[in-house]
């Protein structure tokens, strides 16, 4: 499956981009997808098949342009258009490697980011950057049915995975559901965790949207990306057992360690 | 909610921002979020509010900076965060506006483009850019269980509505299933259309996943965006009425034009 990939096996090699396939695509109609776009299209079938795996080091481009017979700014637009898809990472002074596959997050459910985590085998941490009270602001105070201005918490923490920064989370919540909630430690606990336990507060359905955004120096600056990458904003109202909205998040995940996945769509009729 | 934007007039003045919301924001834990990341929120929440419509022109950099009091580097980069949203809109020689409210696609359902858009009331379209049969490639044929180089047709179209480009599309399909596919027109026609009228073949589910991408030179020429903004990508293996695959799409939307929702995700247990 394109979101699990099989791995065939650890071959590397680079010979194996196939120069037969970059002459296959007689188009029949005009404009035809250019040169670069078509050897991307092939290395990039490389790397989902498996032939090249995570971690892999590409070839230099002057040896690897003159193997494929195209010229190196050619062969430099698609390893541009790959690396813009989060498919490669470029180390400087080294050398450019296939990423890591990305992790999956359900886009159909709502799985705590902790949970989520921790059951793909990952060690999930959070770094708090703010905590506060303040006055709501009107499309959040409209979001969470309180009046203009009435008292919110408002925490900003950056999400991590293995001591990693992948994620971004903004977090507001209407401060007469969650008294004294700052003096909660939210740099060890899960929000969802301290919701439950310390205010029997279950978020139980959400309504959330998916938009691409480009990374701001701010956000590329925490999550150690550079700026102007693509992020995934995800917003969540989330509501409790008694259907109360309780919580409006903006989480801003990097594009290129997430996927968000919908295993099972169905046709609307 | 955030997603169906309430407009709540047609006020578009500029000096509704409001200038004391800058001050709120005294962190308890450094580093505090900077200056311009809290003009960004404040405007935000006035385009969310519908304070400032959409198409709602900005002032001028200088005169908005003094009446903040604010240097112009940083409103500057307040802009430039909300640019990388997809919220505002540089027109060269002319100024900044609010963008358009971005058009709803279901993030948990498989709802076909042509019906998706024109349920929302607008005029869908599409131009050929590339229909031609050739061998699948590895990552490909696994997906669809056919062997490695069964011939597939391969379609890439460009998808309008109101004859503005806004998705780049992607399609494989077996060959075998549809026989003589490229005698059909798919500029006027939905390919689920003619699947189900000529072939018999009803996609019912699909497995899709969506990632941020940054568009490429390609891309941007032909969705007539700059290079580097964000686009959403969309994967889709397509299962007919006998849970066979018969279509894995690729396709890329102008995260400026769109966002992906999930109207009630419930807490996965």
């Amino acid at each position: 499956m394109f979101a699990s990939r099989a791995w065939d096996g650890g071959r590397a090699g680079f010979s194996s981009v196939d120069a037969s396939l970059l002459d296959r695509s007689v188009s029949r109609f005009a404009p035809a997808a250019p040169l670069y776009a078509q050897i991307a299209e092939s290395l990039l079938e490389q790397i989902e098949s498996g032939e090249l795996p995570p971690g892999a080091r590409l070839p230099s481009e002057r040896e690897w342009s003159e193997a494929l017979g195209v010229n190196r700014m050619t062969l430099r637009r698609a390893l541009r258009l790959l690396g813009a898809q989060g498919l490669l990472v470029r180390r400087r002074g080294d050398g450019t490697y296939v990423a890591k596959p990305k992790i999956e997050r359900q886009a159909a459910h709502l799985v705590p980011f902790t949970k989520g985590m921790e059951r793909r085998g990952y060690l999930p941490g959070a770094r708090v950057i703010t905590l506060e009270k303040r006055p709501a602001e009107t499309a959040v105070a409209h979001e969470l049915r309180i009046p203009v201005s009435a008292p919110v918490f408002f925490v900003r923490r950056l999400r991590l995975i293995n001591r990693e920064p992948v994620m971004l989370e903004r977090f507001t919540a209407p401060a007469h559901r969650f008294p004294g909630l700052e003096r909660h430690d939210l740099s060890n606990r899960s929000l969802y965790d301290v919701m439950e336990k310390e205010y029997g507060v279950i978020v139980v359905r959400a309504r959330q949207s998916l938009e691409p955004v480009a990374a701001a120096e701010y956000e590329a600056e925490v999550l150690e990306v550079e700026p102007g990458v693509p992020l995934m904003l995800e917003r969540r109202l989330g509501f409790d057992q008694d259907d109360e909205p309780v919580e409006y998040g903006e989480d801003l995940y990097r594009g290129d360690r997430f996927r968000f996945v919908t295993e099972n769509a169905l046709l609307e009729s």
